[in-house]
């Protein structure tokens, strides 16, 4: 789809995980540490337009992208939230999970992400991939990291 | 597991659909019309320990789920979260997906919600099964309600 970010190859070969159905990149504007996203490889927009194939792919592959983080982060509580639809706060129309990894005392109280979250959003500063973010030569160390997590968990030529 | 609201066979028999493994309640302290839950009949504390034949049937139930709320609630958009683990505010430690659908100007703003969700949880007022609840006859009423329309869509003798 043009002009859809989660669509364009340059957003696409950031993945540091993938299989067939499914990409998972580092958040450009991480809220926290480790914050990642989980993304159809074909645009589809709705969380009710997954084909079962997919549905059924999708929580299996976020435990795999969950056991990257736990290890590349050292943490092991994540919120994971979709937001589908406009009225639901979703601003990219294409599905996308966030995973976001806890810490303790990473925020004030437990359930500040979400404010954080939704300004950034509100903003247009998160997944549409504008300002502010962190620094591209960051964001290659990251997700190399990541990547290297990936091959050494699951053996595979990431 | 004893002493688990979630394991608690009064609870689970408020289901308005369930399949082989998952069950889904109308939350006794919505947050917003339409808030349910969706949950693991075997206790599972955490996302990571959902075998994959759980975690693969869990997206396409929740597809089940949301086409019930979407005609009993005339609803499309919908806020779907797990928090997994008491750091990313996980308060029941048995693994439970909200589903909470969204409305025009349902809040002042779309990411209220999340406040309104953190509150109850933090005074233990959602999910828990203690107050404020609705009335029982009201939530007898709505389940009925959901059970009908689930067996409408899938024609099947929930």
């Amino acid at each position: 789809m043009i002009n859809c970010p989660f669509c364009n190859p340059r957003v696409i070969e950031m993945q540091f995980i993938d299989n067939l159905y499914f990409y998972a990149i580092y958040n450009h504007s991480p809220i926290l540490p480790g914050h990642s996203l989980i993304i159809p490889k074909n645009h589809v927009e709705r969380f009710g337009d997954l084909q079962t194939e997919l549905s059924s792919a999708l929580f299996p592959f976020t435990q795999k992208v969950m056991s990257v983080l736990q290890q590349a982060f050292n943490v092991a509580d994540f919120d994971l939230t979709i937001q589908d639809g406009a009225k639901a706060g979703q601003t990219i129309p294409h599905l996308h999970l966030h995973v976001i990894p806890r810490y303790i005392n990473d925020l004030p109280n437990p359930g500040d992400w979400y404010p954080i979250f939704r300004k950034h959003e509100n903003n247009e500063l998160i997944d549409s991939f504008n300002r502010p973010k962190i620094p591209i030569e960051k964001l290659n160390e990251i997700t190399s990291y990541l990547k290297e997590t990936a091959s050494i968990i699951f053996n595979s030529k990431q």
